[in-house]
């Protein structure tokens, strides 16, 4: 079971760092759009939520994988 | 049975940080395009949820992968 | 069979990643030619379309290569 | 028990260095947008704690991991 | 054999990295060539398609290997 | 015990790693927000001690689970 | 002959990266200019064609050594 | 206890590396800041030093743990 | 004479990135160039074929090692 | 013993690596700054003795580290 | 003998790469130069031709150490 | 005792690298600095003694730790 | 006697890639430099021969090394 | 004696790196910083060779020392 271990591990600190990097992308984004046009404010942070779902969604199984591995 | 706990867990990690890169790239993109032409901004979501639900195949498709490993 | 499931959760995982970045730059590339240029808008997509299934269909092809392995 | 140990060490490593570059770019876009627009600061920053929220969210899941890992 | 199905399943995920990077260059390439001259359209999507066609044959070269490996 | 020590040693270097990256992009956004427009340095540092603490936050929890190890 | 698949497998992949990013550049090249300069768009493609062609044999001895280790 | 002197060495390297990377990436944001508006040179100079301790305080954290693995 | 087939397969992969990196700059560089001033394109077409073949040669004895120790 | 004096070689060259990096940065921002405005010179030399001396005090924590493993 | 041919196989690649990643840029910059100020074509081609001359001095150097390894 | 050799070799030339580095940073920046105001030309020349010296002590450093093993 | 032939192989392709990086941003700079100002390029391509000739000293230097152990 | 010729070999070519890396750096600056003011090109170059003084000290240590492990 030891190898189990080690790949529940690496792998949720892999995927907060992959969940990290592209929510960070989006946030990024969003706010240089929102400064840049204030007035587009609502429409980006609507496409913002839809992005960063679709990433949290892959991430989040991600994690449920790893904390299978963890209980085993 | 080992390798295969080590391979889903990192399998899973990797998978995240490929869809997210892909996704934050492709989010990061709409949210200038939505930002220098607010206009446009129907056409542009409609792209970014095409590109993302491509991604999102691959990456569902490598998350199965993983957890068949992992309930091996 | 232990080094088959390795394979092929890593394979998986780096499979993802090659999509992900390839069809990220493709998406990325799309919405800032269409936020450039609204009225080119439906002659790229197009292209984005072709050159994503080019991407596509090698992936799918290595994942293939992929569920060959998990199920050894 | 010693491969849990080393996947919690590690893990917990990662996992920060994911949150970091994740919150660090939502920060430092969020402080570049607050300077070039100080009257949309308030907008920012909501869209700042939204981000960083998600980002927090998948970084304590990663972490909890780790902890269950080294108390094993 | 074990080895033959590891460098099957990495082999088959680096094969896509690589072919995925080169299309996604050349696709990122068109459209923001499509997008700052449209009436050029055309000449570009004969350009992409023929150094695509390129990139495919290798790695379906390469795929073909692989898939090679792991039915051995 | 002594991957716990191998554990604790290489993942306090990390997390310090990632505190220090997430934080200098931070203070050097602010820093350059804060030479930008002088006038909103209230409000940027504000921000910068927000964000700051979230990843401090992270990256002590991080420690943590190190001095757990290192002490085991 | 285990390590000869190994390399096979890898050597197959690695070649394909190569090819690709090689390749990747002359065609975002050629189209970049292409879109510069219309009226010497026949001159580009023909150093394109040249390029690509010095990549793609070098990249087939490549390969012809990744497929007489596949055989062995 | 081998295994804790590498785990030792290494970490203080690793942790110096961290240390460094964030407060070069403040100081060079501080100097930059204050060549640019001389006259908000104190408030940049208070910045950088609430930034670095911050960055101090994680590393040192992380040392103290080498020196205790150290000293096992 | 296994690590000799592991070295023929990955010296031929490494060679053909070196070779690919190495003309594909030099065949983007000809490009732009050639985009940039269509009147000195046979100059710089004299030029790129004389640094291609200074590279191209180094590949080929490169490739020569591999054979030799693919044969062996 | 063995791996100590492993860990005190490698451990003083990454310490060196982070220090250089850190001070690197924050000389060649001081000097682009002194030579923006060499009337703000004074100040600027000021900042980065502190900033270096910051980084100055955790490399000769970790080389200490070394010493100790070194002696061992 | 084994470990030789390994190393004859990795160090030819990685001589191409070093020599290839050299020329590459020396003729990348020949030809911009070129492109840029056509008149004085014939004195970068020299200066082209004087570097390029050096890199093929060592790479060959290097080549001449696998081939003896190689016939080992 | 062979370890220790291991780690002096490695350690000299990770230790080169690291003041290389910062070192040529340094460097660049001098000349750039002195560049665009020769008449703040020595200024510029004593900053960089001082930064360089600060490097050139963490490598002395490093280096008489190597030659310690290196001769044990 | 092995670890020799492998330490020359590697050693030799390390140290053409050193070299080639070197010398391939010098030659770069000097053409750039004597595309930008054609009557400086006497005086730049002095100053290219003695920071080539620095570089050539070093790798012909290690390149010894390597051949020493080649033929051990 | 195996593990000496190994660091000896990889060292050397390691310390190249660093050479190279720094005097390629500070080359290159020089020939810009000349380029951009021929008038300063005394006082660049008399900065250029103190720079590379610098750095081929440390490197000609990290030989030395590669040249007694090489010699054990």
């Amino acid at each position: 079971m030891e190898f189990a271990y080690l790949a529940a591990g690496f792998g949720a600190g892999i995927t907060t760092i992959g969940a990290a990097i592209g929510i960070g992308m989006i946030g990024k984004g969003a706010m240089e759009g929102s400064a840049r046009q204030p007035e587009a404010s609502g429409d980006i942070r609507t496409s913002m939520l839809i992005s960063a779902a679709f990433i949290e969604g892959v991430a989040l199984f991600g994690q449920v994988v790893c904390i299978i591995l963890a209980l085993q």
